[in-house]
């Protein structure tokens, strides 16, 4: 047989990939003007593919269009930062009362554990790509847990617009791994001890960031 | 000007649109089989937008590609029906903290009491469709009355697939609708008197479904 790599992915998936790799390694910064024209002489393709690509973009809320400006990364207004991080508060919470009520919180609790153990460990703290991904695995093993396929299907929906988020926090603040961690801890602590009162207030002072 | 309609949707989009309709309005029932060739040929397309259509609804939740079957409407096993009821609960009992926390709790109370007045008036309770989208409408008020557009838009993702299992519900009990409008009540009176754990023993309730 000859060794063909059978390539599945229709060229607006592809171009849709490349672009949002391109948003979250910020090759693009936040709030920058998609030119669509260079875009499509980099990739080498029609701007069809691209304008398709973007609307995928912007449906996930990683790019905004406006009008007479064109599309462009989001750049987290006060009011969509906090209404990203309620989100998040919203399903990564209730996923923690759902394990609760199902009697889950085991599984969570002992991934959790390795989750911050993992991201005490990071040697390379100036490697923001990677600790956020330590940080906001944390989270998802909570969401996990439930071991419920559509409530992980929301978070996944969410998640790349949750790492740009954290980009964006953690650029802001060069304690922010540490202050991560602290509550990290916190929480572990308060689920651990089945201190639901101070899960729930460690959770809310995790997700109450602002811009 | 000449009075040409503008199409902006593609051909992918439209399929998508008309099964996901034939699914919603029960053409198709629960766990049948689509015949790709025989809706190529109803609805005159080529076979390729309805492969892309039915990819879209199968990351919606609404269909499932089962290996040497094909593609089929989801059937809503048990466990993927109590995903369903528990993913909803986490979403509106969130948005019901959200709204407390952030003191919008007034505006859900105002949607809430029309709504659920409106669920009541329906004269015609042998149109389940009818009857479901009132009921839902209930339901995402309170997500509504969070003002968050990312928590909207997780609800309006699983908007249809919520729709769905409301009809498959309320198909295996004549008297459902009663007691959804009863179930409604009590959420909407333990809000109105601001006791926050009668309002979750109620939403709790209200989503406790098992097929």
């Amino acid at each position: 047989m000859p060794s063909i790599k059978i390539q599945k992915s229709t060229m607006k998936d592809q171009v849709y990939e490349i672009i949002k790799e391109m948003i979250l390694n910020q090759t693009y910064q936040l709030g920058e003007k998609i030119n669509i024209d260079t875009l499509a002489t980099e990739l080498n393709v029609s701007n069809s593919p691209i304008r398709e690509a973007l609307t995928m973009l912007e449906k996930q809320g990683l790019v905004e269009y406006v009008p007479n400006v064109g599309s462009r990364i989001i750049s987290f207004s006060p009011t969509a930062f906090r209404e990203i991080c309620f989100s998040l508060f919203t399903v990564v919470y209730g996923a923690y009362e759902l394990c609760l009520s199902q009697n889950k919180i085991d599984i969570a609790i002992e991934k959790m554990r390795q989750l911050l153990q993992a991201q005490k460990d990071i040697d390379d703290h100036s490697d923001m790509q990677t600790s956020i991904k330590y940080a906001l695995a944390f989270d998802k093993s909570i969401v996990y847990a439930t071991q419920n396929t559509y409530l992980l299907s929301i978070y996944e929906q969410m998640e790349d617009i949750f790492f740009l988020m954290a980009l964006h926090i953690n650029q802001r603040n060069e304690e922010e791994h540490q202050r991560n961690i602290f509550e990290h801890s916190m929480i572990l602590e308060s689920i651990e001890k089945n201190d639901i009162a101070a899960a729930k207030h460690w959770f809310f002072i995790h997700y109450d960031k602002h811009v």
